[in-house]
């Protein structure tokens, strides 16, 4: 079978957890590497979140690298009220069994685009600055890039009344990415609210009997509290797993080809995604932009996933 | 019985043309005076289409004055994409019998708002230039300006990915009257989109016999060829006349108080509006924004003004 | 003999009183009106203290109006620390015999400009925000407009280490003028740094045995003496006098044609002016920058005025 | 002898060109590497420039690393106007001996100042991209930096009206430096356009005879060249060299303790310093700025330096 082959570029987080999880389960994909950002929390608890998983799901020999510890430009800011205190709040983890590589995540990155023999995909589902500043260090990847699936984004905000947290976190580096010329999937809010862990997702999920979708339950349990509480949500949207599930199954995706730029400059807008589903701006189409999720089925790849653990 | 004294700032267009006609059909209101602006059209056409208008619904009495000729700082641009050449493109309506005031559209305000016994209730329908002047002019008549019920602005745009017209065109003006401290209601594009002029209404509104209806006929069967081909809209929506709508009948509104900012400095996203629906902000309350229209209630309202003429 | 008709848009303050003042005692000039603004100090001091000057130097058929008591866009700050409280401080003088006119500023200068059979000079010596207001009231009167003679910016700044405060403090308004085509000559710190009101000078006016200069000697105290503490200059600037006495002896003046440029959108550069005098930016000519004043000539001319009274 | 640990990271460019020179003849500095930046001309000529001149003063043991291509946020400008299209068009040197490192320029920075036993200062003469980098990769290296001595800024620009080329060819890096925290010096236009190569000082420089005073001859006769078109100097300003100049014979400078701020927001104005002379922002002093420099004994040094060789 022709594996793909994918570097998660990630702030772990609850959705980002539950993507290496899903992707971990997946034969048709070949993790090449893991290099973690900050974002949904500081850049140590997001590496040491992403070793944690790692040594749930058994990916003991895929490297993690610690990257970017704060955005290209702006100061930074975590997202406790969401994710937590430690980024990952619910479930009980054991300390990881291994330190994170000495190498810097966007040299990892860059590393691992250049060796590999087939056309790498990368999943950010954190802030852009590691992709940013390995495009910075070296332009020449964008050749061996094949796609750069991403959550980010949306026709709406929930950071801001019009920017999402991944966008809105680093601005430039994303600006960066969307102006790279490499090709974009984009799964941003418009479909992300689309995969509500809801309480019968989460009944379904806690009825598998094995360490992993325990986890994951208590995961859910947690992100849904937090959702209910700050957006009163009927569930947890699991933004980031999006990205795995669309590599494994684009079929469950309906996407458009659209103009997407970033707001890098406003007063009250920066980081605000401009998505021009109905072609008025005149600029090019440089993104795919997810509009509707196939949810059954996205729930049953999730599900028949967990169950292999 | 007590009359709401208003007045109509606008750039007639198609839909500040209905909102004109609704007006003059309402005894509850009292329409002092009315003030062009530039948008839709050059301020010479949006003052022609006003006295139009005027002559039609026999409102001769009414001051008609013309106001700005281009926003605050940034250049005119406007709409002949939407509402043609004319500003007015549709029915044939002869040349208005009287010219317009020699008073400036914000001297006209000014003057109004200062002789007016009672609060006056100002409805902005086309960008906010005027009022933004009559501010710089004159801040003290905040003090008799009961509200200004605008139409702009909305959770997503028509005129960019993010921007509505209106808003779009004068940033600053908009930005002007959002921190004005006068109370404001907001008939943006999330509660303007429901008011469509579908076939159906336009079916009743030609059946009604007299000239009036024949014109507002003849007015919404461009306005939704244009939508259709610019945004393939089944109908036309009829933005502006929810503001005179809202001024009479209330209860067909489900508005929420918000904060309302306007971001004037964005590289591609100036004259966005950013509504706080969800209170993440933290910024103060300092509008009413237009979520559910009665859309029944809405086009009876309409139907029963048309045939009064 | 041909006199020059010319409006005073001023914000006294030390250097425009002297402004007035040296206007007055020219026979070539025709003062058509004086407008007021807030700048050195509130609207309704700068008012107040031009309509004394007026009194002092009898300019009472001299029509006064009030103009903008705030920026176009941004918040009024005013220069206490620069003029004392009052916007004059130093001298006493007794209160005005009359009041202003009913008229805003902005509509002064646009009356007094469409009546006038000649061309006007405009001197604006405060933020350029009734300039703004009557172009975007009436922009027909660029045609009858001679020049702009305005003291405003620099290549260096003393409000902030890049702006000047005149078009600091309205940096839009600023940009508005500096856009419009109308020919302007500009009086900046470069060159108004030249004409500092020494010892010797102060000296010599207090010489001169007449009430008028008897009060600009006491102007000039006080202004030098708030120089000396924020500056440690060794004297006064008489900034403001300059666009007056160019008007009156243009000789006296080096001046170089170049573009310049109003900042309006920086973080810290608002209001900072760009002059370009080695035409490095293939912008367009639209100013005469003054260079070099012939320092003595300068006083000789302001010395005999004071001399006439 | 106590030497300084030092890392010129630079775009030769011809003053870069002359710093590495000086900065070769003098014991009391020990090169622990050279990193090479996009600025002057584009990074694969300015890295050659560099180990062109490093051959000819027999540096062939310093690491010579590529840097930064492009600038962090904007689009990369170069200037072959002032340098030529090669970056130091004059005099002609060899193929370089040697290739440069494999190690990214940003790293090289990194490594070295990690690696080093005492602080270490870093001497910029090129956009600030690199450092920027460093910074952003590895934040603990600031607590073994002595000192960041930059060439760039000043009061007035020599790109655009109000801003120098090393600053605005990448402000945002520029900001961040400035905002770091490190001790800076900073050599802006103010004081480097005191170091002028004149017809005098090139003659005394031609009159050296060795090839290294020769090689600087051709390059000063280019330079000023240039620099005699753009901008009708008397001589060419060598302004990098006066980082070196300061870590040598800091005797040589009168320096002020101010807050520099780089605009990264403007229009007009990015990539301008605010250098507070007069202490009017208010905001805490961040660097040294130099003000005057001791012409002569500038001179002397760098003519006894080539007179070394």
């Amino acid at each position: 079978m022709q594996t793909k082959k994918i570097i998660l570029d990630c702030d772990p987080g609850h959705d980002d957890a539950i993507s290496i999880i899903l992707a971990a389960s997946q034969p048709s994909l070949d993790i090449l590497g893991i290099t973690t950002v900050s974002g949904n929390a500081e850049i140590e608890k997001t590496t040491m979140n992403a070793l944690k998983i790692c040594d749930l799901v058994s990916l003991s020999d895929v490297v993690v690298s610690k990257g970017a510890s704060e955005p290209l430009i702006r100061l930074r800011e975590t997202a406790p009220g969401i994710h937590g205190d430690s980024g990952l709040d619910g479930p009980e983890l054991p300390e990881p069994s291994r330190s994170w590589s000495d190498e810097h995540g966007c040299d990892t990155i860059i590393r691992l685009v250049k060796e590999s023999k087939e056309p790498v995909t990368i999943l950010p589902t954190g802030p852009l600055t590691n992709i940013a500043l390995a495009l910075l260090k070296a332009p020449e990847i964008k050749d061996n890039i094949e796609e750069v699936v991403l959550m980010g984004g949306g026709t709406f905000g929930n950071w801001t009344p019009t920017a999402e947290f991944n966008i809105w976190a680093d601005p430039e580096a994303a600006k960066k990415v969307f102006d790279s010329g490499i090709p974009i999937v984009v799964m941003g809010l418009d479909i992300t609210h689309q995969a509500l862990a809801t309480k019968e997702v989460i009944d379904q999920v806690q009825k598998i009997d094995n360490h992993v979708a325990k986890i994951v339950g208590e995961l859910l349990v947690f992100f849904a509290s937090t959702y209910k509480e700050m957006f009163n949500f009927a569930g947890a949207p699991v933004h980031d797993v999006l990205t795995v599930a669309y590599c494994v199954a684009p079929e469950l995706f309906k996407t458009k080809e659209v103009n997407i730029t970033v707001e890098t400059k406003g007063e009250f807008t920066a980081g605000t995604t401009l998505i021009d589903l109905h072609g008025i701006t005149g600029r090019k189409v440089n993104a795919k932009y997810g509009l509707e999720l196939d949810v059954e089925g996205f729930w049953r790849l999730m599900i028949e996933a967990l169950k292999k653990f």
